[in-house]
């Protein structure tokens, strides 16, 4: 019971003449200006902007470290893939050690969390947040250091803050090392469907495949490299145009185990065998991955670790700890099964 | 923001009397027991044991309705497969809905919360508890009904209570739609992967396999009835042995797609095609079942339905408001893709 029974206003003396000075700046009370370091409700929203700003521009830090409720935020831009599972578990397994209860909250699909949830994460007080492949506006990263809430962001879409730390998986070297695998196996002619480049993962994941291709000299065809979604449906509609192609490839690089999912329904419609015809790669090493028809060569993400990782960063934060490192990279490893093989002598 | 400012002591006056007469049952001072009720630390385990039971005895229900902070408890024997992503995604959907923030707990595999876990709960005083394939003990379901905290469970492993609301699918209709499809393709040595019999959903699936069979005058062969782990190795294992006899199934009707995926790579490596030498039909619909190569048959359960009418039954219950229907099932569904056609003829 981490932190349930400790007073709420730890430090009070310290804060008092920063709240009144605040007070004084913002021109409101300072009960108002306590209201709105401590998440509660009833401050209309002008007056709850002219404080934050206040104490923005001053850096305020809300004393009382991890807060009072032992909360654990973990927010994702959408749960609709083992992907997220893999994380949650990782994410879990810390919590339980510190007895910190995970508060899952998904965005439906959007990058960026609304006004509502933020302020329900104000009001929640919790010892950290964990935003999964998501942008905190700076607003809401600031909202959140004003009251000493640590963030941790996982995958990050844009490129955040310096100040924000963040884990994600070397995604470079696992591009480099599943195109190095086709060429070794005698690829030449080997396509690549990337997610879309604005995300730093996916630009790296290209990044390592071109970068393969270059060190073997081998020019990459413009025509082979796609940009789609992360989803099977983005595979199966760029697998199908690859595999009309007049020179076909004889590989397809993939940015994730769904997209590969994807070409492989993309072969079975074209009557093209995996790997006879064709051979492909994933990203992730999701659970079904190894159970699929034929089981997939692809680059593991250690997503669980990913998520253990970035609740281990919240906790030394929360405990005035700074990690050792801000930005970490896990390593991915290259599984190699059974949808990749020497391409067929013509 | 619901409930977060309103006071913990509402109905206090209503109270006294009452804690004061437990307090004399007990043995204990007034203030142990208003500590025992409120789920606060510093009671000896055994104290808090005797006042429980007294509660219990008295049929004690703590006044103030959903508790004060606005939190869904939803646990999980295991997070591991799609399963339970999507019933996450249900239950998130209705809490948003009503300013729930939801908590999520993964038991690692164990059907019973552990007392650590019954405390932190208590101290969180959440709106309402869904337990997903999951047990609680007598005592835990009066500990919470004790604070008036809703219990919900969804597929219960166990014959709940009578009085505990839970949420399931039609599992028999399901594994009897599965016999029957398999039926009209002309099949008569159809055989069962079942999971685990003594969990009511899966008794029920297999009851179903049952009962179409004998509608149709087909004497099931003992031999082909295989009870299994309800995981991908499970479905490998007796797919094996299933492929192995000397008088072939020309069908297998499996207890849910993880097992039907076993299945499939069993076929793999026996070298039987998909649906020519042998149909397979799943049970749940998983996101990727439809992309197996070839795209799975299977029951679909309506998991993220499930989830959210778990939660809003939740909602009902901590407004004071009694669900129409204490046990829920919900209609599963047929869904015919490319793993099924009439038997070869031979």
């Amino acid at each position: 019971m981490t932190g349930i029974d400790q007073p709420l206003d730890s430090g009070r003396r310290a804060r008092a003449l920063t709240v009144a000075k605040i007070a004084r700046m913002a021109g409101v009370s300072a009960p108002t200006v306590s209201r709105v370091i401590n998440g509660q409700a009833g401050v209309k929203l002008e007056t709850r902007e002219r404080v934050e700003a206040v104490l923005r521009e001053h850096g305020y830090r809300r004393p009382g470290g991890s807060g009072a409720v032992a909360i654990l935020e973990l927010v994702f831009h959408a749960l609709e893939s083992l992907w997220a599972l893999e994380i949650i578990r990782g994410v879990e397994r810390v919590a339980r050690e510190h007895d910190l209860a995970v508060v899952l909250t998904e965005m439906q699909g959007r990058l960026t969390p609304g006004r509502a949830w933020t302020e329900q994460v104000l009001t929640r007080r919790p010892t950290g947040v964990i935003a999964v492949f998501s942008e905190l506006t700076v607003a809401q990263q600031s909202q959140l250091a004003t009251r000493a809430i640590p963030l941790v962001v996982v995958d990050p879409t844009g490129e955040p803050l310096h100040q924000t730390p963040s884990v994600g998986a070397t995604n470079w070297n696992g591009g480099l090392a599943a195109t190095r695998h086709l060429l070794d196996l005698g690829h030449r002619r080997i396509a690549m469907v990337s997610g879309p480049t604005e995300w730093p993962c996916c630009r790296a994941r290209l990044d390592g495949f071109r970068a393969a291709m270059d060190a073997a000299g081998v020019p990459v065809d413009p025509e082979l490299v796609r940009v789609s979604t992360l989803y099977v449906e983005g595979g199966l509609a760029d697998g199908r145009e690859l595999l009309r192609l007049p020179s076909l490839p004889t590989a397809i690089v993939t940015a994730n185990d769904l997209q590969a999912l994807g070409v492989y329904e993309a072969a079975r419609q074209a009557g093209r065998r995996i790997p006879d015809d064709l051979s492909v790669v994933g990203f992730d090493d999701l659970s079904f991955s190894r159970w699929s028809g034929p089981p997939m060569t692809t680059v593991r993400q250690p997503l669980e670790q990913m998520g253990a990782t970035a609740a281990r960063m919240i906790v030394d934060l929360a405990a005035g700890r700074t990690p050792e490192q801000l930005r970490v990279e896990l390593a991915t490893r290259l599984v190699v099964r059974e949808s990749t093989a020497p391409p067929r002598v013509r």
